[in-house]
């Protein structure tokens, strides 16, 4: 295969080693699928791995699990990938990892060869994204969300960004899109993707596609597209585009947090790139197998016909109901709040209301040395046990105030939790109302 | 607590921010300890985590896992360490981590500041080391470990090698060492620890001890100890030397490699460092669960008395005398061919045999452009099916030849194929011997 814009990647992965999984490894597997195709083509019947200290082949072949059992995993994430689109997947294009977050940190160590080097993301973010940027060396170049037209991704704000860091000197090599949002919680429309899809062909940028939200949507007239679904319905293929798109167990009506499973699809990369990938994977070894298992169930849920798919059928839609239950409980709560405005929840698991915190606040929290959303999260903690994260945290617009606040608790909880919050408001406002 | 020498640490890991487990979730904590402590003393019963997506709160509390299970995990390992050691341990010293690889990085990204900064680590080497410090921007300053003395460790040469690398400029941060030894398979003596331990104190350098082969002994003479206990016993503590200690739960009697299992015990670092630790273990959410309970498992072992014991200590002696058996096998194997050394098998589970390849073997692996060991692992893995790791992905000494070889296969599985190995080896020897 041959790519023309088939992204570069920092020299720090290149030019080290990593022998144990190395060449000769490969050359192993190939030995060992050449006795499985042509019994008797050798002077040997078996690989004996005496490469890696792995005890667990004590008693045992250590061939199996670490070579068919791995790779089906990984057919059937890209099963779930091709009939979730309808388009192809190819299990060579998937790396399983312990969870998003550690596929994220990996393309950031991967793309980023220079502090010239930039990504742009959108602001407010999901912080992982500057923390990563920042420990590989980069630079972050931030895009705007409007708050006002609920958190809209306008593709001219974008092309504003990168041509200024253009003009200051920067190459920038990727740009992250979180669909549905982090923490903004809105879900990208159709004809949205697309320009993005445009604009990152157009300009030569890997999309990194935070898709870890596809299952956490809630509203009826958007659905989930994966980015790579909408650039092959315009005709692009990997020669066109390169997407890398994160997925995980942690969301979703499953939410296995600490199980950390997840994967990345890697389409529009070189062949000699997903080598470098598969060295730098091998560092840590692999990611742990129960995460592994239930990615692939994950992408591979039970089908009609199957004696699981009728009670999980009933446990997904009493989860999806009293998720949107919940959040429709808070959004209600927090648009009712003096000077609070809350856009409307479309997906992930965030409400991000706005505060319009008097002025006397505002100087209360300049006095304690903290910025107001600071000031009133921690006031409410204290107030009311409620633990919510200041959104000075996602960096949002300089100057606004905001704070994140999932909508997990549980339905109980939340009506329980409804009036103290009310009550704590109320008290605030009147305090600094001044 | 003061910490004359405590490691400074890069300002990448310093500036970036990651709110969601941020300072408002520490002070929740410190609210709901407060609530346990004295119930009563706060206007609310309960802390309402609406901070972090983590959706397993869907019916339930989310409270307990993530806080006591964990905790008491981190304690279960203390108290393991404290019981080996005879010194006491912290849970608050203890990262639990997805096996022991993950630790190292983070180690590497949170020491290295820039290619200034250097890192002794031993020749032949695991190669997890120089690529963890490459990519993190550091230098590594190699020392030598001495073949001729059963790859001892010789405090001088490593001295030597510190002193040259700080002529060229370099500020030596950390030295690691890994014992039991991989790939070399050495145990250290207890005077030869006492050595390090003398020499990193009075150069105010890091120990990075790499301990996770700590159960895989197998010389009557020698027994493994932590670098913490070496130190502890000549009276250091953590204001005169910093320690981290690495262990994984794939190693040792378990080998449970897939699971993703192991923690770090940091001893000698300051409280702004460990926080500085834990925001950047926040980046990657957590370890998984099951590699957490396993390490937990490992450190605490059935007792005397314990309805697991006697069933647990019968396997586990079974694991060891196989292992043994298996390595002697080995061992006398390699030894008995033409032209190779091996050097006494101490711990960890390697043979790492010297190769003396005819000169006409050498010049047939340079017309095919690849080193001797390179050459010698192919021709092996291509008429046995037998894989080896070529030496000199382990950096050995320039010049000499090794391949590096598991312990692990099963016993009849090495009964079968150390004739083959004989008889590859003596036509190999026959065709190059020119």
């Amino acid at each position: 295969m041959s790519y023309n814009k088939a992204p570069s990647i920092t020299a720090k992965v290149r030019i080290f080693t990593y022998e144990p999984c190395g060449e000769i490894v490969r050359h192993a597997r190939r030995l060992e699928k050449e006795i499985y195709d042509n019994p008797g083509s050798l002077p040997f019947q078996e690989i004996i791995y005496c490469n890696l200290g792995n005890p667990q082949a004590l008693g045992q072949r250590p061939i199996n699990f670490f070579r068919e059992g791995v790779r089906s995993l990984r057919e059937a994430v890209a099963d779930g990938i091709a009939a979730r689109d309808g388009f192809p997947s190819r299990p060579d294009n998937i790396f399983l990892t312990d969870g998003a977050s550690s596929a994220i940190n990996m393309m950031m160590q991967i793309l980023i060869r220079s502090h010239e080097d930039g990504i742009l993301c959108p602001l407010p973010e999901y912080p992982l994204y500057s923390a990563s940027i920042i420990l590989h060396g980069g630079t972050m170049v931030p895009y705007n969300l409007t708050e006002d037209s609920g958190w809209g991704l306008e593709i001219f704000e974008v092309k504003r960004c990168l041509e200024e860091a253009r003009a200051s000197g920067l190459t920038i090599r990727a740009m992250v899109v979180i669909n549905p949002g982090n923490p903004t919680g809105q879900v990208l429309s159709i004809t949205n993707q697309e320009e993005i899809v445009e604009f990152c062909r157009k300009e030569g940028l890997v999309i990194l596609a935070d898709e870890v939200y596809q299952e956490n949507v809630y509203t009826e007239n958007k659905r989930f597209n994966s980015f790579k679904k909408v650039a092959r319905s315009l005709g692009y293929d990997h020669h066109d585009l390169s997407i890398v798109s994160f997925h995980s167990v942690s969301m979703g009506y499953y939410g296995e947090c600490g199980r950390r499973g997840g994967y990345m699809e890697i389409c529009g990369f070189g062949d000699d790139v997903i080598d470098e990938m598969y060295k730098l994977a091998s560092l840590t070894i692999c990611p742990n197998i129960a995460g592994q298992i239930l990615i692939s169930l994950v992408m591979d849920p039970p089908k009609l016909g199957d004696e699981a798919f009728e009670i999980f059928m009933v446990e997904k839609e009493e989860t999806y109901s009293s998720l949107l239950k919940r959040a429709k409980a808070l959004q209600k709560a927090f648009s009712g709040l003096e000077g609070v405005s809350c856009n409307k929840f479309e997906g992930a698991m965030y409400l991000f209301p706005r505060l319009r915190l008097p002025q006397a606040a505002i100087k209360a929290a300049q006095l304690e040395g903290v910025s107001p959303d600071v000031f009133y999260a921690h006031r409410l903690l204290g107030a009311t046990g409620i633990a919510v994260v200041p959104g000075s945290g996602f960096h949002p617009v300089s100057g606004t105030s905001h704070i994140r606040c999932t909508i997990l608790p549980g339905e109980e909880t939340i009506t329980a939790m409804v009036p103290r919050l009310q009550a704590f408001h109320e008290a605030f406002m009147d305090e600094f109302r001044g």
